[in-house]
């Protein structure tokens, strides 16, 4: 049995019950680095297989083996596992190739999610996920994208905003949404969303700081009506109060 | 004090331990009669008031009121509580109005996750959420959106695909989505996801069965890489395998 886990952006109050309860069913646990740190306290003394970054292929490999073999394996993401996490890859070697493993997805709060939230609530209204990694994506379908959901209003939520060798893609992305975006449209940054070092800031698309941008953060941009207020970034539904 | 708390889609499992904590923490609960329901498991004998639909700002203010004077709400919301649900429109009172609450937004995992989750991956590429409710939101809006989205090939989550009096937005969303996505394009629909009385099924673009569909579905659309396999959608990141 091979669970793909969400554990949720943050530490353990804001993963599910059923994603603790998977771990606690698993005899190994399988993860990048980070991540199994964050689910340590659930963990025990139970085998861990920590893997590098951009190791996902033998990540996932690692894990369908010791499943294969008959233990109950959690293979851990943050936030979501089936956004930008494990749990894709796993499906399509498991209904590509020939593993004889149960596999089961179990959901997770995605980072932007709790970004939102600490931010106060910008994502009200219709919004988009966009990963800035052109690692497995050509930068002329990410900037489509940017392009189309800055024309028809999106709030927007940056993935993978920055990473070295990429340092000019947050900046590229903020370029393409000028036209259509006012200089004064809010941005909410939130670094490292849900766990004890969060930092957080608003600042807009004028005066964006790229460079306190890392690969642990989450950008969202807000849309037309998106205001800031008290310090709270607001995106309203269209209520008239 | 009051938390406007997301409780996740579906049943206790789905919830977060943050989530479940503001409950347990909170003196009275407030929220739409269906969600109350949900978290009967969490409540006890604590007092409980129910409000019908379309009733949002009646709500909102109920648990200001109460907050105020001197006892902790939670005001709750299914998924999560940024995503259409009653942050927003708790931060706009606070801030536009002369409340003394404090106000704590616990966020939950959204419908579009649960779905996702229940489908296999269809979320592992840039994805939209977009609302069909036109009670707040000039179809116009709407379809500019669907239309950019569908464009720039984003897979989209379509929330409030159906309530009385807009039979047809769904089927008008179809159509104009389809100069774009392919007829044979996967669409994968989860009803009450992560709900004892869950129920899918996978569909295609031209195939889509209107009738089916209620205000508690959810309804993802892939992009052009997504595909079916062994019952499972999935839409592939870019590796190689
Ligand atoms: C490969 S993606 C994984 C996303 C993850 N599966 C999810 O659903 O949140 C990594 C990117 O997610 C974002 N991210 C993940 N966790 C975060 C957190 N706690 N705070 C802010 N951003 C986060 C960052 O943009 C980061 O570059
Ligand atoms: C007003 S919105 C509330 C969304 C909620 N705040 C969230 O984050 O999931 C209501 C719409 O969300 C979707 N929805 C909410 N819960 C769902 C569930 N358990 N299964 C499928 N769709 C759901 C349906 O499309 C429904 O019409």
């Amino acid at each position: 049995m091979l669970y793909v886990v969400g554990i949720g952006p943050g530490g353990l109050e804001m993963m599910t019950a059923e994603a603790r309860a998977a771990i606690e069913a698993a005899d190994v646990i399988v993860g990048y680095k980070t991540y199994t740190h964050l689910v340590k306290a659930l963990v025990g003394d139970k085998p861990v297989i920590k893997t590098g970054m951009c190791k996902e292929i033998e990540r996932c490999q690692v894990a369908l083996e010791i499943a294969q073999s008959g233990q109950t394996v959690a293979l851990i993401s943050s936030g979501d596992a089936g956004i930008y996490g494990m749990a894709g890859l796993i499906l399509e070697m498991v209904t590509k190739q020939t593993w004889h493993v149960e596999v089961k997805v179990v959901p997770g709060m995605t980072a932007s999610i709790a970004a939102g939230a600490a931010l106060g609530a910008p994502l009200m209204h219709d919004f988009c996920h966009i990963s800035l990694s052109d690692l497995l994506t050509p930068w002329s379908v990410i900037a489509k994208r940017i392009n189309a959901a800055a024309a028809a209003d999106f709030v927007i939520c940056f993935y993978n905003p920055r990473s070295r060798g990429r340092e000019g893609h947050l900046r590229h992305a903020f370029e393409l949404m000028s036209p259509y975006k006012a200089p004064d449209t809010p941005v909410g940054v939130v670094k490292e969303a849900g766990r004890r070092k969060e930092t957080k800031w608003l600042t807009t698309l004028a005066a964006m700081d790229f460079e306190r941008v890392d690969m642990r953060t989450m950008v969202i941009v807000g849309n037309q009506s998106t205001y800031v207020e008290q310090g709270l970034m607001i995106t309203p539904r269209g209520y008239t109060l």
